[in-house]
């Protein structure tokens, strides 16, 4: 097999989700799909590489810095939403539920994987809020393990501001059938339940 | 969400396998190694698209044309194995398990699909046999219903040469076991059987 194909099912296998096999397929589909995919792709990842900028105050992904969303004046100054990634990010972007700022911790801290409160975009949450226009910070970790230390680790870091701080509820996802749902769930929702 | 973004998300997301909350994963990973890894793909997509040709030959994909397993001496020219892809090929590189020269059709027929003779690559290997050089030709298309048709399409082209023409054996995959294989497999075993 000729090198660069070996180089490039190398680098494509390592994209999350993709194995060596998958790689190949991908590999062979770009090559099958020159012009409308395999040079765009190239093209697009030199520009985007080029373009992406990581918001000095949120940690968001713009072509600017501060992005869009930091300044865009329609949005509340006064909630900030903490969420891991920035896929989280749009996740609610996505939904165009929340009107508020964001905040990109950029991971959760992790005992087992070694990451501490300074891998965590956490000095410039706080340097946000103890500028003193924030009424409230919505934690949107994920409900694992790690994101639930996280929330509360920032929970107490952020306590001495005198701040209203929430968590995102824990219940049935709307849709979901009980006989499906693992115990834990249930008994978040059973533990949350609220009068009719 | 920035134009550029966008973009490459809506990009990898064609690649097989992939969907758009894969693909957005893969672009935050390759956004997170911009050096390592999203620089370096650019310049490899870019590469292999100027460097990869297709073998006028066999239909193998290679720096050169005709291929180097074309070319390889030291393979015998009196077999070809002819299989539905280049992914196919490599499958039996891996294993080095044949010896011989390739020929790739480049699909399947498909009467739901609408893929006809016409789209494959047979015609330049009826040229290759009709040179009066080949004396065997193993087929060796997939186990399914489109890889089982264009085989015995294939073996009734090649009948008026005169060659062998082989298909791949049926049977129990090495290490499997019985009470998991499909009745198709199973029974194909049996009828396969062999004196021990």
């Amino acid at each position: 097999m000729s090198t660069d194909l070996d180089k490039l099912i190398h680098l494509i296998s390592k994209l999350p989700g993709l194995g060596q096999r998958s790689a190949r397929r991908a590999v062979l589909h770009l090559i099958k799909n020159k012009e409308q995919l395999m040079l765009p792709l190239s093209k697009t990842l030199q520009d985007a590489s080029d373009s992406i900028k990581i918001c000095d105050n949120c940690g968001n992904l713009d072509t600017v810095s501060p992005c869009a969303i930091c300044t865009d004046l329609k949005r509340d100054k006064k909630t900030i939403c903490v969420v891991e990634e920035v896929a989280d990010l749009w996740a609610f972007e996505r939904g165009k539920i929340f009107g508020g700022q964001y905040h990109i911790l950029g991971g959760t801290l992790s005992a087992i994987d070694g990451r501490n409160p300074s891998d965590l975009n956490i000095e410039k949450l706080v340097d946000r809020v103890s500028e003193g226009e924030v009424e409230e910070v919505v934690i949107a970790t994920n409900a694992t393990v790690d994101g639930q230390t996280t929330a509360h680790y920032v929970t107490e870091i952020l306590s001495e501001f005198g701040i209203k701080i929430t968590r995102l509820a824990h219940g049935i996802p709307i849709g979901g059938e009980l006989d499906y749902l693992d115990d834990g769930t249930l008994g978040a929702a059973l533990k949350a339940r609220k009068a009719c």
